[in-house]
């Protein structure tokens, strides 16, 4: 099936000039919501991951069924004070100011294979603050995954060195 | 498997004299993450569900992998401003001041049978505003499920009239 057809696109979200891609037409659609989970399986099934990062919130929809497929754990990448055990932090620049994202000192051990997951890659920011994070804790990033790419943003290229599939690609 | 070894109890978390109950680490136990999906798609899978809305974040957690073991849809039940697109909201009460939560108006139809799933049933108060935005759209909602269930906060009283299902019961 063809996965495209079952984004929403609504103009001028969340601010006037940007084009969202809303990921809940094709949530609520049951074909392509296991499609959508199917091919990532398909894609990761044999590269030995050990554990998914999902990146808060919308990393945990697609990473956890993922995470159920591929018989192995899920690590909550989440915004500051949400973690309630020792927490390392990373923070990344946006437009205007940073943002903050916590991983539970615990969540990964020394040499585990670890797959990132968000819904959206757009510059790239918040995926590579997760890989850091990750990798402090002597993690490696297997793959960083997503369902929708905003290619003309480049955030492949902020992800260098990192292996990078997307489901859904829009390049404008 | 006993799915309650594998949470972490976290004291005086969000703040002082609340014991905090830490999915993460059930989560990262790839045998207890599988555990705990196989026994919602169980107890669920004669229920006729026709989609699971999830709550935001946790609810995204349980809810996604169990949309996909029962092959139906996904929809997030969303803070204020995340959706994209026309909505309606619920808002109710909270020790000090309310929250609120949005579903997409065209995110059920008709009758529909809906599952609202969570992490943790406390006062219930989110959950029955879950519930009746669900309702509002004319959904039927066909249970409501929990991975942790502080009994003690006697959040099932505030849903009477529902079916509701947890993992693990905690009474203090």
């Amino acid at each position: 099936m063809n996965l495209a057809s079952t984004i929403r696109e609504v103009p001028d979200f969340p601010k006037e000039g940007i084009l969202f891609y809303d990921i809940t037409t094709l949530l609520k659609n049951p074909v392509a919501l296991k499609e959508s989970i199917d091919q990532l399986t398909a894609h990761y099934r044999n590269l030995q991951i050990d554990a998914i990062a999902g990146i808060e919130s919308r990393g945990f929809i697609f990473g956890m069924p993922l995470a159920y497929q591929l018989g192995v754990g899920f690590l909550p990448v989440r915004k500051p004070g949400k973690l309630p055990a020792k927490t390392i932090a990373e923070s990344y620049a946006l437009e205007y100011g940073t943002n903050t994202l916590e991983l539970h000192v615990d969540a990964v051990t020394e040499g585990q294979r670890i797959l990132v997951v968000d819904d959206l890659l757009a510059t790239g920011g918040t995926a590579q603050a997760s890989c850091k994070l990750v990798e402090r804790l002597g993690g490696k990033v297997v793959g960083v995954t997503f369902a929708i790419e905003l290619t003309f943003l480049k955030g492949r290229e902020k992800l260098a060195g990192y292996e990078v599939f997307s489901l859904m690609q829009y390049d404008a």
